[in-house]
């Protein structure tokens, strides 16, 4: 497995029209796709910065994906996801190294992509997210 | 103010050299820079990844920049850092849009860098730093 880049970093937020004063109007950053996926009880704002992004997730329901964290934890970062080639290698490379993959195998992401993500437990605290292709 | 790129990601972990086996072994990414800052109580490891940089903090003594984080935190991300342009500019504009600089005009940072932090209940739950400069 290589690791190309950061792919984008996951971050939780209430309301992302207001949170994005801080990207749009503070940063300079621009929005570059919206997205509303009812099914994770999600709508998802990517911000450009450089070669990577901030994905900013608002949670349009209580049942979301984020609302538990949202709950407990409140507004921050939710994940890392970094870019790599040869994803297929990934699950029995991290149980070699004491990594615990939340799936038995790699997940179809967005966009033809494939995702895999590792717990924060084994990690160092960062819910880590394999991505292999590009959206 | 101009953001060029994600500078680097601050992460606090407990064991920098076992907490490498994540970012070298299994990630396959190259540590570029280790140095110890004993007035912060700090060993800090940059791992290269892409334009950006994961920066690990490793706490050196009890009464480090990151002990009372691990205490009441454990290990994870600190801060994020983004590289900007016209940093003198940051203090006015963050005012103006309701954020908090945690100083009144950007500090020296490493490497001839100016930097200014911005509090995380300004932001969304990110201790974000801006960073003018490279080293």
């Amino acid at each position: 497995m290589k690791t190309n880049k950061i792919d984008h970093i996951g971050i939780v937020v209430k309301n992302a029209e207001e949170r994005l004063n801080l990207y749009k109007n503070f940063l300079g950053l621009e929005v570059t796709h919206i997205e509303t996926i009812p099914e994770r009880g999600l709508k998802v704002y990517f911000v450009k910065i450089g070669e990577t992004r901030f994905e900013l997730l608002e949670p349009i329901n209580e049942n979301s994906e984020v609302s538990k964290f949202l709950e407990k934890k409140g507004e921050g970062i939710h994940h890392i996801a970094v870019n790599v080639s040869g994803i297929n290698e990934a699950i029995s490379l991290a149980k070699e190294m004491g990594l615990k993959p939340l799936s038995e195998e790699p997940q179809k992401g967005a966009g033809g992509t494939k995702v895999l993500f590792i717990h924060p437990k084994t990690t160092g605290g960062i819910l880590l997210e394999l991505v292999e292709g590009n959206h």
